[in-house]
C-alpha cells in the first residue's frame, strides 16, 4: 500500500495567490465592466530586455545546427553564466565567491523549496513573520513544522515578528534556532536590514552555528547605502550563509526562469553525530542527481543582463519600477495611510485604516476601488492588519490606483 | 546547530558519468591523438528541430515587446501544451487523460527526483536492477533506501533483476512492496515489456494498493506492436500508476528542458491511519509551491514537435537514432557479442566477452578501440558484465565505432 507523506495533508488546501485570484474573479463576474488594476502578485509588467532577447534568438539558432547544437550542459549552469555573476554580483562589490559555490536553476522559488532536501528534519527553523508562504510550506511539507493551528502557526517553527514595534527589524529568537530564513529587501514588507542589523544575525549563526537562508532576490531595487546586497558583504557570513538569486525582478525573468543559488565552500553542517560536513558538497550532490540543468537559451539570456547594453537596460526596468514604488508610498501616505518600504524595493506595506482586518481591507480595495492588493495575513500572523502594494504595475495603472485611493 | 540530511552521507560519492568522464580524460591526457567515439552518456547529437527553434524565436519575440509579454504562467504548464500533450500523445492513442492530470516541467530527471516528495519515508521501493541511477539517489536520499553495501545495494529497497534468465523481464517480488519503478523501454537495457508483461504489474499493483511510477522517456523509439508506448494503454492503470515522459530524447531537447508528469485524478495513496487520498492533488500542491512553471519560450518549443512541421522533423531524428541502434546491434552481434535491446529503445546492452568485468570492458573498449561506453554495472548489479552503447551519437561515429569494433 503506497503512504503518502502525511505532512502534506496539514497544510491548509488554499494557497495565498489562488484565493485572490478566486475572490478577483467572482468580484469580475459580478461588475465585468469593472476595470480591475492588479497590484497584488509580485509578477512584472515591463517585458525582457532587449539584450536578453537577442541572445535568447542567437542561442535558439545555435540550436538549430549540429556544429553549434548543445545538449546536456553542466547541471550547476555554464561557465559563462556561472563567471559572469561571479564578476557582476560579487567581485564588483569587493566579495569572493568562486564559480563552484555558484548554482545556476530555473529560479529562487524551486531553490528556497528544493534547499530543505539536504538538511535534517530535526532543525528548528526560524522565519520572519510576515514571510513568503514557500518558506513555511515547504517546511511543513518535509515535516520540520509540527502541526498548524488554526492562523496557519506551526507548532515547531519559531516566528520572528516584523512589525512596527520593531520597526521590522527581526529580534534575535530566545529559543535556540538552526535554520533561519531571512529575505531582504524583504518580500512582502518591502523594508531593509542595515550592515549592522544583519551583522547580528551572522554573529548569531556563527556562535550557534546555525545556517542561514537569505533570500536576495530583490537586492537590485535598493537605493540606500548601507543597506547590504549580499549577505556576504557582512564579515564571517561565508561559514553561515546561503544566498539566494533570481533574475525574475532584477531582469523581467518570471516567466522565463533563472536563478542561482550561493553554497560558499567554508560553510558546514553538522551530521547526527557532531561530525562536519561541506553544504557545498551536498548542494553539488542533490542538484546533480535532482536537476538537469537550466536551459541553455534562458542562460544566454541571463547573462546578457550583464553586458553593457543588458545592464543599462536592466538599470531602466529597477528605476522604472522603483519610480512606481515613490508614487504609491507617497499617494498612500497622502491618503493618510501608514506605509512602509517601497525606498529599497517594489513592494509598499500599507497598514490598514480603522484597526481593519487585511483581508477586509482587501476586499474593501477590490470592491470599491477595483485594486487588487495581497492581504498581509496571507504571509503571516504578524501581516494581519497589512495589504501588500507591489511596483511592478504599469506607470499608468500605479497612477491611476493612486488617484482612485485619493477619491 | 544546523543538522544535515544524514541520508546523504550514505550515498557513494562518485556517480556514474562523473567516474565516466574522468577515465576519459585520463585516456585523452595520456593519448592526446587518440579520435575518441562517445557511445556512454545518453546525450543527443542532432540540433533541436527546425519547427522548434522557430518557435523560440517567435515567444522570444513575444518577450521583447509588453503587449504580449508573459510573465509568471502556471505552475502546471501552459494550456496551449498541456491540450497538445493531451491529444497528441494520449487522445491519439484511444487514452483519455485530461489537461489537469498533465503537469509540464523541466525534464523527466526532475521530476522522477522530486515525486518522492509526496510520498512517505516508510514505503517499500522496488526498482528493476539494472536501472537509472536517479531513481535509487533519490530514494536514498529519502531515507527509504536504508544502507548500501560495498556493491551499493541498498538493504530497504527491493531490487528487480533483469537478466538473460528472466528475458530482462522483471518478476513480482517476493516481499510485498509500495513504489515500484518501471522505464519502458528501458534504459540502460534497450529492452521493453509487452502489453500482457506490463499488465501483470499494473494487476499487481492494483491488488496491493501500490503505485508503479512509469518512466517512458523512451516511447518514440517503439517501432513494434504491442509494445505499449503508455502505461495507460493497460487497462486499470490510470489507478495504480504515475508516468513520466520528457522532449529530451524525442525532440533533441536535453539542453532546452522540458517534460512532463501525467498524475491521473483515479490515482490514490494512503495515509498512515488507512485513509484514502487524491495523488493528483498532493503534486499539484508540490508542484506549485516548489516550482515556478517551465520557461514560457521553451513550452512554445515544446509545443511545435506537435505541429505538422515539427511532427515530421522529430520522426526524422527518431529514425535517424532507430538505424544507429541498428547499425550497432548488427555490428555487435556480427563481432560475436551477444546483445539486447536496441529495436525500440536507442541503447544496446551487450555482453562484455570472456565473463569480463563492466569496467573492465569499458576500460578495453576506451584504452583499446577509443570507444566510451556505459559499464552496465553503474546501473546496478545486475547489469555486471554487460556495457550500454548509445545510438544518438553521429551516422558516421556510429558506422567508425562498429569498423573499430571488427577489427
Amino acid at each position: 500500500m503506497a503512504l503518502i507523506n502525511d505532512n502534506f495533508i496539514k497544510i491548509p488546501a488554499t494557497y495565498l495567490f489562488s484565493e485572490i485570484a478566486k475572490r478577483v474573479a467572482a468580484h469580475k463576474q459580478d461588475n465585468p465592466e469593472a476595470e480591475i488594476i492588479r497590484m497584488g502578485i509580485g509578477d512584472v509588467s515591463l517585458p525582457l530586455p532587449d539584450a536578453s532577447v537577442d541572445a535568447l534568438i542567437k542561442a535558439a539558432e545555435e540550436q538549430r545546427h549540429a556544429a553549434t547544437f548543445r545538449g546536456y550542459g553542466p547541471e550547476q549552469g555554464y561557465a559563462f553564466l556561472r563567471d559572469a555573476i561571479v564578476l557582476n554580483d560579487f567581485v564588483s562589490r569587493g566579495i569572493n565567491i568562486s564559480e563552484d559555490e555558484i548554482f545556476v536553476s530555473d529560479g529562487a522559488k524551486s531553490d528556497t523549496g528544493n534547499i530543505g532536501d539536504i538538511f535534517g528534519v530535526n532543525n528548528r527553523v526560524a522565519i520572519t513573520d510576515p514571510s513568503y508562504p514557500v518558506y513555511v510550506d515547504t517546511n511543513a511539507m518535509a515535516g520540520r513544522a509540527g502541526e498548524p493551528n488554526e492562523k496557519n502557526e506551526w507548532s515547531n517553527l519559531v516566528y520572528l515578528p516584523c512589525n512596527e514595534a520593531n520597526n521590522f527589524v527581526p529580534q534575535l529568537p530566545k529559543e535556540k534556532v538552526d535554520i533561519i530564513y531571512l529575505c531582504y529587501p524583504n518580500n512582502p514588507t518591502g523594508t531593509t536590514l542595515t550592515k549592522e542589523q544583519l551583522a547580528v544575525w551572522v554573529n548569531y549563526a556563527k556562535e550557534t552555528k546555525a545556517i542561514i537562508l537569505f533570500d536576495a532576490a530583490y537586492e537590485a531595487f535598493i537605493t540606500e547605502e548601507n543597506v547590504p546586497h549580499s549577505i556576504y558583504e557582512i564579515e564571517g557570513a561565508k561559514e553561515v550563509a546561503i544566498e539566494f538569486r533570481s533574475f525574475s525582478k532584477t531582469a523581467g525573468f518570471t516567466g522565463t526562469r533563472c536563478g542561482y543559488t550561493v553554497v560558499p565552500k567554508d560553510l558546514m553542517g553538522y551530521t547526527a553525530t557532531g561530525e562536519k560536513v561541506m553544504i557545498n558538497k551536498l548542494w553539488n550532490r542533490r542538484h546533480t542527481t535532482k536537476f538537469n540543468g537550466t536551459s541553455y537559451v534562458v542562460q544566454r539570456a541571463a547573462e546578457a543582463t550583464f553586458s553593457p547594453e543588458g545592464k543599462n537596460q536592466v538599470k531602466a526596468l529597477i528605476e522604472y519600477y522603483t519610480e512606481n514604488a515613490r508614487i504609491i508610498r507617497e499617494g498612500l501616505q497622502k491618503g493618510g495611510f501608514e506605509v512602509f518600504g517601497g525606498v529599497n524595493a517594489p513592494y509598499v506595506w500599507a497598514k490598514a485604516p480603522e484597526n481593519m482586518g487585511s483581508w477586509d481591507y482587501f476586499d474593501y480595495l477590490l470592491k470599491e476601488k477595483n485594486i487588487v492588493t495581497t492581504p498581509g495575513a496571507g504571509f503571516g500572523a504578524s501581516g494581519e492588519g497589512f495589504v501588500r502594494f507591489s511596483a511592478f504595475g504599469s506607470r499608468e495603472d500605479t497612477i491611476k490606483a493612486m488617484k482612485r485611493l485619493e477619491e
